[in-house]
């Protein structure tokens, strides 16, 4: 590599300022094609991936970082359930820290437009590598060929450059240097002032199992904008997309002169997890974690002294209080539902009814109506096998199968509760020992959640009969409160009663999408545009992404010295 | 009033323009005048506002808020040694808080913009009730006239001002709407997205006794510019300041029609602290809390799920590795520790000197002479009553004393230590009784830090005989390291010494003034100018002001729905 630092600056800056009025203007803008379609790619790239990464199947993963001491692999793939039979380097936690305090001595020195310019170099090459990246997420989390190429690439890309964003504002909202002058009684005092950015310490970012990189990336990001070295910790079951990530971070870093243990991986395993030695280490001070709403409320009540950003998980709700076309509502909330199987942060799980029915534009249509049309919406996609691979994808792991079974009998015991669709397998026609289902639909009344007041995680809709629509809403954003929601959504098409829900939902910290239906997912959100998760309710705290996401991941240091005797002149 | 919220919002907007334009700039600026020369003020000013603080005394201080249970009140004039005889309301927690909630519950939908005009008015009024607050001031906290009137009016206004201007800059930084565009394979897809600033919550501000305003504007104006009720907790020995500041909010948000209950006072008891209460509750989101580093620490390691931000305290350093004009600069020192008998968080404790002594323009001068210089210099002070009362004012509290004179028995005991001055009372010209104690001052070897390595709170000097310039750096930062600094002074004429020094004060997160001498006070902090804390060692994790002092103080939700059907159309 023999590009100079300023000449990278310079080549990346354009995409830094674009991206800096996207997230300004909220416009829809993104440097890449999120789909994997041949024709926006180079010739040959989508078979050069995939053949990428079947030459890593049953090989050791090349990651030469400080500290190893072992190495470790168990991934399977749910769509062969075969291992993938790669081993990742495991290092020893101290030799990372160590190595990565290091690294930020001279990182904190490098100008930060210079950090940003290598980060937008680690999105470009990352890009690159998008066909290899889509075959490897598909395989350990389950997402279906195309949303892995999307999802856990260009969109996640796009959410880790908005963090970057978000950071140079940020950054360039300190001055570096000002002369100040003020006449204290009789006497002008002039005086040099120099502010530096200081990065606040290492940043310790936990993936999840289902969607590594989409979190991963603007944590990262932000921190290494920053000034911050970055310890990745994969999910154990769900490594090489975040080994390949932290492999090329490594190299773009080495490529150009920096440290590349200012990114490094910290592999573990199920049975001897390895995050808290981290999360204790003085040297770690910002920790961003995805995963759990178990163990991210573990973090949020005991990580104290420390930035702590969590994206956890919610009861998404849908209120449905009346709608221009049922069969386009019905259809919006099947494909939403059953997207990645309901594995999203987004999926909906709490259906809506007025038990009275609701008005349509062709009339009215009774609960049991509105129910079936949803499940025929969903045996829509689930009945074709080559759409609901496209769509479902497969489950990531067996404890989803058995929460959505165990759910079944729960239900098909309560008295109340009536199950209007079973979660069957689907036949995937590319890979027929996957690890699939397809959603189970439950009727029942509201206000007895034992059922629906947590989430699920795994494919599960229910369609819960409300008094009326203000009713279904007030239960909708109290359980949010309680336990958190992330995207939820309400089709109306009384204006008065949608004016009165909004403030519910402000309120509850719920992110409405409104009558959402047609080609876009209604739970796809865009980066630049769609701000993720509010901070307001027990769903996470991290914002994707807004000034709070950055602000506090460098500090401010300035030193200030009498201005050299000048009469009159002005700052440097 | 019949002043409209518009007309208001208005009236003060060109202020809040100028103080965006301050921070971003960083240049001196203020709407005040600090002085309380009468020159400056309306004829009767002064007067006036004395008077006011004294028919104050002995008498209930009349506030009307929820909840009231009972009265309490035991402050002692540090000047006076007599009590105010001034009592309180003592209100229920519960209802404080439920009141608090309450008020959010509009507050949240008045525009950002007028909540920043009701800033600025409540700015206003108490800069007009100024006079009266210094001698409140001075007769809880023991500053002296002067800096009461300055430190803790416009200097501690103008740091509420910054934190509002920085409020500004976050809450605009997120566009209100949008109309979003994108295609979705051949699908147009048009949303009208609205973004809603959220408050996150009560802020709960925790006050110190010794500088009661500073800290605290600049935690109220921000949480109130950003939709958060507050509550404010004085010092239990030093309440009057912050009773005035919340009937003054209140009055102004009662004259706007706004909810007085956004801002109330929770007065308590040495004996019976009621921090706790409302640091648990739920409802409180925000805690600002400026006091000791006991609290402080504790606070850090036991508050989760809130934004904490604090202000404690440090062993603030001076390194004298060279210098131009000793007697300059050791007058700077002196003048430095005697502002307020060191009870200031940016007051220097330990001043370092080579062993061997240091050059200076006028030849080398012997570790023996530097201490002596300095010991002069303060005795030039502590010498002239009339000078000293205006710079020392009297010691809050008896504990201060006490500290200083077990220093100084332990330093008499101690082999290497040498008291180069006791800790005396001056006499002050206006109050006889009044608490004083000038600054003691030892001199002793470094490496043995049993007597220095933390913060006394009172006027203490440690001269220490170090190897080198070096190893006194090296010293002083790594003692911040560990328990923290605010403000270092550092002197050198030898720019590769200051160059090589500047590293390692910036890795300890210490803001460093370098050859201050002169009629500015060297531990003086601007602001809109100077970043005071940098939240990288243990003095506090609170920059008054940065972005990150506010981003996290609201949150945002969004809704989401397609546009109508109006091909080509713009935004809204």
């Amino acid at each position: 590599m023999t590009e100079k630092l300023e000449d990278l600056t310079a080549r990346h800056a354009p995409t830094i300022e674009a991206a800096i009025e996207a997230v300004s203007s909220r416009k829809s803008w993104s440097p890449f094609r999120d789909s994997p379609s041949a024709k926006f790619h180079a010739p040959g790239a989508p078979e050069a991936g995939r053949a990428a990464f079947e030459a890593q199947l049953g090989q050791p993963f090349d990651l030469d970082q400080p500290g190893i001491t072992s190495r470790s692999g168990a991934e399977t793939s749910p769509f062969t359930r075969q291992p993938l039979g790669i081993d990742y380097p495991v290092s020893d936690p101290t030799a990372l820290i160590g190595a990565a305090q290091k690294a930020m001595q001279s990182w904190r020195k490098v100008n930060p437009e210079t950090r940003m310019a290598l980060g937008i170099e680690i999105a470009m090459r990352l890009y690159a590598r998008n066909f290899e990246m889509a075959h490897s997420v598909m395989h350990v989390a389950g997402q279906s060929y195309t949303q892995a190429f999307s999802g856990s690439g260009p969109n996640a890309l796009d959410r880790g450059i908005e963090a970057l964003a978000y950071a140079a504002k940020a950054m360039r909202d300190v001055l570096p240097s000002v002369r100040w002058n003020r006449t204290f009684g009789k006497e002008d005092v002039s005086l040099d002032k120099s502010y530096t950015l200081v990065p606040r310490g290492i940043g310790f970012v936990i993936c999840c199992a289902s969607f590594p990189t989409w979190n991963a990336y603007p944590a990262m990001f932000a921190s290494l904008a920053t000034g911050n070295p970055v310890i990745v910790k994969p999910h154990p079951i769900a490594i090489l997309p975040m080994a390949i990530v932290v492999q090329e971070c490594r190299k773009v870093l080495a490529d150009y002169g920096c440290d590349p243990n200012l990114v490094t991986l910290a592999v573990d395993t199920l049975d001897a997890p390895v995050a808290q030695r981290f999360i204790d280490d003085p040297a770690v001070q910002i920790i961003d974690f995805t995963g759990s709403p178990r163990y991210g409320g573990y973090l949020e009540k005991t990580v104290t002294g420390k930035l702590l950003f969590t994206e956890t998980a919610g009861i998404n709700s849908v209120v449905i209080e009346s709608c221009a076309d049922l069969e386009a509502t019905a259809t919006a909330i099947a494909r939403a539902t059953c997207l990645f199987s309901a594995q999203m942060c987004t999926s909906p799980q709490n259906v809506y009814v007025p038990a009275g029915g609701i008005q349509t534009a062709n009339g009215p249509a009774s609960f049991d109506e509105v129910a079936a049309a949803i499940v025929v919406a969903i045996d829509n996609i689930a009945s074709n096998p080559s759409i609901a691979a496209g769509i479902m994808g497969a489950v990531q792991a067996e404890p989803s199968c058995d929460i959505i079974h165990r759910l079944a009998d729960r239900a098909a015991k309560a008295l109340d509760a009536q199950i209007l669709r079973y979660a069957d397998a689907y036949p995937h026609p590319d890979y027929p020992q996957a690890r699939t289902m397809t959603p189970l639909v439950v009727a029942l009344p509201a206000g007895n959640a034992a059922l629906y007041a947590e989430e699920h995680f795994g494919p599960v809709l229910f369609v819960i009969a409300a008094d009326n629509g203000d009713s279904a809403v007030e239960e909708a954003t109290r359980l949010a409160r309680q336990n958190g929601a992330i995207s939820s959504y309400l089709y109306s098409t009384d204006e008065a009663f949608i004016h009165r829900a909004l403030d519910a939902y402000m309120e509850s910290g719920m992110n409405l999408s409104i009558n959402m239906h047609g080609a876009m997912w209604a739970n796809f959100a865009a980066a630049y545009s769609d701000y993720h998760v509010t901070g307001l309710n027990p769903a996470g705290n991290a914002c994707l992404a807004d000034l709070a996401f950055v602000a506090g991941r460098f500090r401010i240091v300035q030193n200030r010295r009498p201005a050299p005797l000048k009469a009159g002149s002005d700052a440097a």
